[in-house]
């Protein structure tokens, strides 16, 4: 169905900080319910009840439903005294989380009653179309060709990230196995070229070779061989430990990820990803593949993979070739905020007209820079993408999802000589045979559908959630710029470690006139004792964020320059080798608002003064 | 907390095949929600609400509240179209797949609300520790030790399989990564007998290197060296491909699984596997390990797991050792039937006195044999054990899970050389450093652990649940054996697999006299398309049931025994390749109710029939 979109209002998208919306969110609820008893009710009417009016009258009907309703007793404080308030509109300024749609939370409910399990067709067909759908308005955000993309949706982005590395290697160990199977494709190609063909010339052979597809398969790195030739995976220096997992799992190992320096942008240094290239090509190890990251974990920079892919194109004529991985779980929902209404992306002379047009910001800012917009639109050249609706998707754990840019590569994973597909459509009738995983909630999909669908994936939806996340970091990042504290006669200042490529802002208090990097590392660190679990009484707290740690071993002297500009000597950095950073991801669906922000800044900079106060008197 | 069990009356815990307990669901629905909200409101209740009576005003709130209601009943309309009626107390014999507890559905969306992610001990405490209480009791449910055991939930049983063998392959590898870093403690060991080397033996000299764990972790499988040398993964002859994924994707690749054949009740065959193994001992080739099932995907049969341990004993004395894995993704919850209250493991002997003083069956059957009682309590000598709480469960999708033997081995898989834990608790404080996932939905350990705190994990809880599936497929099996239809002139007879071992009954159906193996193929492909959504209707479909093929590349001649005794000839056998059977799957918490079945069970005579009448029409 085609929705005519309304001009949407964000504040009825959520439960609300004080549960404003409670109504409208138990009329869907009940509605729901209500209408699956309906269904369960109206199917083979002439069935009656098995549980009776005398079952439900019995001492032990009585006595299991007070024993279920003690449980949840004991469930609902469990969860009140040990959760995050990450709803409040503008307190949390810490992990990545936040409220979450309520239309998804009431939709995965709903098909929780259901029970679809998306492994197979056959077992959960409504829940299954919707998957395909999702995968397919995915591969859309991305702008891969329509008839080409293809996504699916998977537990989490580390799942995601181990299946694209898994396409990678099975991919790139095709050519060796054409060689053995069928080696008139190859001919003449030296292993080196073999291992440097690209994954379009590899899909063009396997076109010509249906009958030889399960041979070709059974030769190839699925069969154990060719798994230390395939070269190496190159990954940020920040070395997420997912990728140093996903390389242990999928058997190439640990031996074959180098880290590439990133700079003090904290995005890969395109200028040494190409100077280490060049180094491996001249031993003749290829490049298995290179990552990515839009939305780095620790710091949410945006890597230039509009470079990757100009080096890639200028390596090409070299003859040298690489794989493309984005992992975009955290940012890759951010590219709707590039697509206008018909789902193109966006000219960037007309960009501000568009934002204008949706309403897509509340005032102008300064977060779009042309290498930001640059990096997403280029997206689309990278084999697989990662891409998390669990994280700006505002769809509640657990929803990853990966995207291909071509169907075909699907066969270097599948199982299954003969295609199942179902008829008249594209939907895979054991989708469990083209993904690493096997059972599936069907209600994940339906939670990701109903948000899709109330929210496309382009400004007029998506994009103004997206760009209230970003309005409001802002926000947070000029509060905190210049801002001070004053404890006794010490003053305290506030330093953002970067211009946000989106919506996470890091930043440390360190105060004026010292140089004694560990004792800034010190008083960030208990700062974050103060504002996190760790001192206990998180539903007391005013003002909650999170903090990392940026050490030599991971990130090298890319810190140095952050670093020196607070006052600190290059010795000084040496010698404590490491940087305690707070790092705040700022998704409240309110806080782009300047009247909500302005209320919320003067409490929270009272709660910093007062855990500030807290700590120097501890400290004494 | 402990809870004093009462009787548990299973008809409590279900919404009901006609929503008999919607009221008590939506008692506990609103209940969660309301307090959710309560909690919303009451932190920091100085903030006032940032939706305000305004906003709900406006055209826009109006707008969108309307498009959400709009896609809502799009939502409804799909799920209620395109979904399997899987809730009927008597008409679904078909995928594993039923009703699921009331009080996990409830728990979820509870949970949901606070949206925990237990990727991260900070970022969700209260459904961290749900998980890891669980972990604990899935440990317990299998008689693991108590200090020892360890477990955690996952996305499902292909994930946890996958994990299962990743374990595997990295503690195999461990004496070889040891011979390279601390060689005196391996001093004298041929590789062959380094590749032989007990799970135990290994444990306890990595105990005593902790200072050298990280050197010899880098040095192990994990590398990405030693995968070929590691042996073969001997897994049943029906081959469920998510083995062949599972070693594809973790690199010891498809040339290292080989199948051993099953018998004709379809359990892995131990004198074959005694032969492969020497077979491959005679080569130096080792086992990286053994996969015993427990609930067969296709059959639900229960694989000898006490054989292999007693031939593991054996064969350790000629120095040969191999893992175990035992996948009991289906029937893992199974052993709650055999653990009394204080979760011992029952004698044989008494265990139909304990039966009886729970009311575990309503009637005796024939189900429960010495053999599947001693593979079920064997299941402690295995490493690791897949367990899916959304398979028997009766968890809503998805949840799978995994234990392991002993806590010691997570060393072999994790990542940080420091380990992170929780102040005087065993919780990792980033679990996903520990597992093959990454983040993780707080809420599906929140629904688990509210079943677990209902069910208890024996036969006072779990075991009546199991207990009443086990009863209501006897009660199938029964009901098909020796049925037959007259259709014209025809006989058509009903012929079940085999005597099962679980609560799976598959079954074929065929023409008296007819000696033309293709024909009965025909027939029952035929009754199939008419009892699944392949011929449409689903809702209007009066008996739905499943199918599987068991083929000879898949099988060998294991089927050849039940297909005789239907008379065809071995070379009919051969000329067809292959047996479709039927299957059914006995989920239902209301069919062991001899009333309950009996009704229904000349419900669905009648709606077979129909069938049949309508094959045989569109025969002419």
């Amino acid at each position: 169905m085609n929705y005519q979109m309304p001009e949407i209002n964000l504040k009825a998208l959520f439960l609300g900080d004080k549960g404003e919306n409670v109504d409208l969110f138990k009329e869907l609820l009940l509605k729901v319910v209500d209408e699956h008893v309906g269904w369960r009710q109206n199917y083979q009417p002439q069935d009656l009840p098995v549980i009776t009016p005398y079952d439900k009258s019995s001492k032990s009907f009585q006595d299991t439903t007070d024993h279920v309703r003690s449980v949840f007793n004991e469930l609902s404080s469990k969860l009140r005294t040990e959760s995050l308030p990450w709803h409040t509109a503008g307190r949390f300024w810490g992990h990545m989380n936040s409220e979450t749609l309520m239309p998804s939370i009431i939709a995965y409910t709903a098909a929780m009653l259901w029970n679809g399990n998306n492994v197979a067709y056959e077992s959960s067909p409504g829940t299954s179309q919707m998957e395909e759908e999702v995968g397919h308005e995915l591969a859309t955000l991305m702008s891969y060709e329509k008839e080409k993309g293809w996504g699916h949706i998977c537990a989490d982005g580390s799942i995601a990230n181990l299946e694209g590395l898994w396409y990678a290697r099975n991919m790139k160990s095709l050519p060796l196995a054409i060689r053995e199977v069928a080696p008139e494709y190859v001919a003449g190609k030296s292993e080196w070229e073999l291992l440097n063909m690209s994954t379009e010339e590899i899909l063009a052979i396997m076109d010509q070779i249906p009958d030889k597809l399960d041979e070709v398969k059974a030769h190839s790195a699925r069969s154990g061989k060719h798994l230390n030739k395939l070269g190496k995976w190159l990954i940020p220096q920040t070395k997420h430990y997912s990728w140093l997992k996903a390389a242990d799992i999928i058997g190439t190992g640990l031996d074959c990820v180098e880290a590439i320096d990133v700079d003090d942008h904290y995005r890969m240094d395109i200028a040494k990803l190409e100077a280490k290239i060049r180094e491996l090509a001249a031993q003749e190890i290829p490049v298995l593949g290179v990552v990515g990251v839009i939305g780095t974990t620790e710091e949410g920079q945006v890597d230039r993979i509009d470079k990757m892919v100009e080096l890639r194109e200028k390596l090409a004529k070299e003859g040298i070739y690489f794989y493309i991985h984005v992992d975009a779980a955290y940012g890759g929902y951010a590219r709707a905020i590039f697509l206008d209404e018909h789902n193109e992306f966006i000219d960037f002379e007309k960009i501000d007209e568009v934002y204008e047009k949706y309403n897509v910001f509340t005032e102008k800012n300064e977060w779009l820079t042309k290498d930001i917009y640059n990096s997403f639109k280029a997206m689309n050249q990278a084999e697989t993408i990662t891409i998390d609706p669990h994280k700006m998707g505002y769809i509640p754990y657990s929803a990853g999802a990966i995207v291909i840019k071509d169907s075909r590569m699907r066969d270097a994973i599948s199982y299954f000589a003969t295609y199942v597909f179902e008829k008249g459509a594209d939907i895979p009738a054991l989708l469990g045979a083209y993904i690493l995983e096997g059972s599936k909630a069907g209600a994940t999909a339906a939670a990701v559908w109903t948000a899709h669908k109330v929210l496309p994936l382009n400004v007029t939806g998506y994009g103004k959630l997206i760009g209230a996340s970003i309005e409001g970091s802002y926000r947070f990042y000029e509060f905190l710029k210049n801002k001070q504290f004053k404890v006794g006669d010490k003053t305290i200042r506030v330093y953002p470690l970067t211009k946000p490529d989106f919506n996470m802002v890091d930043y440390v208090f360190n105060e004026e006139g010292n140089t004694d990097l560990e004792k800034m590392n010190k008083l960030n660190h208990d700062f974050f004792d103060y504002a996190s679990y760790v001192k206990g009484g998180l539903y007391n707290n005013e003002f909650i964020t999170s903090h990392t740690d940026f050490a030599i071993p991971d990130y090298g002297n890319s810190p140095l320059p952050f670093v020196k500009s607070l006052g600190f000597s290059e010795k000084e950095w040496g010698r404590e080798g490491k940087v305690t950073v707070l790092r705040a991801c700022g998704l409240s669906p309110y806080a782009h608002d300047k009247a909500v922000f302005d209320e919320y800044a003067a409490k929270i900079e009272k709660a910093i003064q007062d855990k500030l106060e807290t700590i120097y008197k501890e400290m004494k």
